[in-house]
């Protein structure tokens, strides 16, 4: 029924709808659910330590056994660095916000997520169908590990030089992440400003540029969107918002009712969290630490010493310092369970192409 | 042959393709060319005195009968204050600029474009088809006497809120200004960083809270723009990029090269030009302005001190200092005349429509 089928076949999936992998959000039970009916699951892994990736994975193919994905972030630079002088800067402002929400000691900065070696030689041991990276493509050797054990590779483009880049380095289908996504921006190759395209422009600017099958994300809530998608060239669409206010995931309640009270406009693009830029719903964590912009450790030590004050934050159902991911379309979330919200765009999608039908 | 006709049976045109007003790059002979093809030609009126209106609406009356629309800038605040220093700063930082390539003397600041009341009173009398509005409603009372001549008024909102205001305020079409869109933002109730928001998150909002026809604006640029815009719940599209390369218009050659080369990801939203946000290519003066913030004058002071150096600037071919607006869709720019452009946008929408036909 889809207008162009390169992406399900070579995925081996029946719907083009691939669920953002989303770290901390997603879940074995969203990513069978959506899985099972008929889209491409993915869990975000980048932040998971690898034996607990490996407990993911099996937890998933108890669920399902449709094709899903994992997603790690692939940097070129894996760590960072900082002086004990900007540790004792960032943590003296941490501690006012612990202190008032009685939130503990702040924790240990940690210079590296992953580490990606160690996470990715889980993921192939485990043959996953789907690899997916964001942040670049991926190590050459792994791109063609990764196609030795027949699986696939997505990774993320926010311009059209990163999608030449990655489909150079052999990944198989572009994730094109207009400015609307939210979470992490993916790009790598420009300077962060320059990535910021909506995906009316991305997409066909990207699909004009590659031949492989491109994938449009960001903003995307609805059948309406998929059309959208499906017009400007895309051969399906990654949602991400949409999928946070569904059951199956494991978000914080506070983080739940943001997603579904708030507007277009409540977001922002903003390091402040991890040191990287990401897009998230505007709130006191977001609007306080950006006056201490000079106090941040780089990515990805911000996100790990901001650990406790978000889980707190969370635990306490006060949303000032919760990192709320969300994409510019969240006006449009609603409560569904993964399942029928898939149910839901595919019948959306049939009848938005048929009012387009030229009379 | 469009999926919804209340945007052309309002209008009384017979292509749903609005040519963006576009203030100093619109001509007579671009509007009449547009309105000729069957969609809107528009004339960006902005900062062109009253007389000179009146003569430009007669020019166009004589290459056409259809519809066409102007645009006025109509921003709750008209006129602009700063002081004698401010004034001396600024121009200390545009006379090297000047001196560099022999640019004379830097003009006077003018604190005022317009002025509204005395254009206004110009397209009121010459009884315009179509009004359009930029940077708010315009006045209920000259909404009033629009609807009394039996034209039309189309405003820019860059939220639900701002369309929602509009809708009030009497305006008959919204023209959902996405972030992607090149030139002036619209942003008129919010501030204006929560007011950049993706064609494809911001139109079905948009449609999901107003019952008037809803324009899709930003990255436009071919047939599968529009009919993505279709799906996302739009009733038409207006494009300013793609239109830019039209030999009907009048920008500068080094202006018009630069549309012709430049990348989605060469664009950016900023006030140094004028002192409001628009998006632009980028080059030296976004550049090195944006060093000398803290010397800029307001809107609409920063746009008047700055006009002898854009114009010698591009009178020598050389883009430096030049305004050049476009928006991030800007790679897709090719060289038509507009009727010819307008032409094959229909091809094209035919033919993206036929290629989603459900299998």
């Amino acid at each position: 029924m889809w207008p162009k089928t390169e992406l399900v076949d070579l995925l081996g999936i029946k719907h083009p709808i691939i669920q953002a992998p989303m770290a901390s959000a997603s879940t074995p039970e969203l990513v069978a659910a959506v899985s099972n009916a008929g889209g491409l699951g993915s869990y975000g892994g980048a932040v998971t330590p690898p034996a607990k990736l490996r407990q993911i994975i099996k937890q998933i193919r108890e669920l399902t056994d449709r094709p899903f994905s994992v997603n790690l972030f692939a940097p070129a630079e894996e760590t960072c660095e900082f002086s004990s002088e900007q540790k004792t800067l960032i943590s003296k402002q941490l501690i006012k916000w612990h202190n008032e929400i009685d939130a503990g000691p702040v924790p240990e900065p940690i210079p590296i997520i992953g580490p990606f070696v160690d996470q990715f030689a889980v993921l192939l041991e485990e043959k996953i169908p789907v690899f997916s990276f964001h942040f670049g493509p991926a190590p050459l050797e792994a791109i063609h590990d990764i196609h030795a054990i027949g699986s696939s590779v997505l990774a993320t483009a926010t311009t059209v030089r990163e999608a030449e880049i990655l489909v150079e380095a052999g990944v198989d289908i572009i994730i094109a992440q207009g400015s609307e996504a939210g979470g992490h921006r993916g790009t790598f190759a420009v300077p962060y400003e320059h990535g910021k395209i909506g995906i009316a422009s991305l997409v066909p600017q990207v699909v004009d540029a590659v031949t492989v099958p491109v994938v449009a994300a960001g903003g995307i809530m609805d059948g309406r969107g998929i059309v959208s998608a499906f017009a400007l060239g895309a051969s399906g669409v990654m949602m991400g918002t949409a999928f946070l206010a569904c059951p199956e995931n494991n978000i914080p309640e506070v983080y739940r009712q943001a997603i579904l009270k708030s507007k277009g406009e409540d977001t922002v693009i903003t390091d402040v969290f991890s040191g990287r830029p990401a897009r998230a719903i505007r709130n006191r964590f977001t609007r306080e630490m950006e006056n201490h912009r000079d106090k941040m450790l780089p990515f990805p030590a911000q996100l790990s010493i901001g650990r406790v004050l978000r889980q707190i934050s969370a635990q306490q159902s006060n949303p000032d310092f919760v990192s709320m991911w969300a994409g510019q379309g969240v006006e449009l979330a609603k409560e569904h369970p993964a399942g029928e919200l898939i149910e839901k765009i595919i019948q959306e999608f049939k009848a938005v192409t048929a009012s387009l039908q030229v009379k």
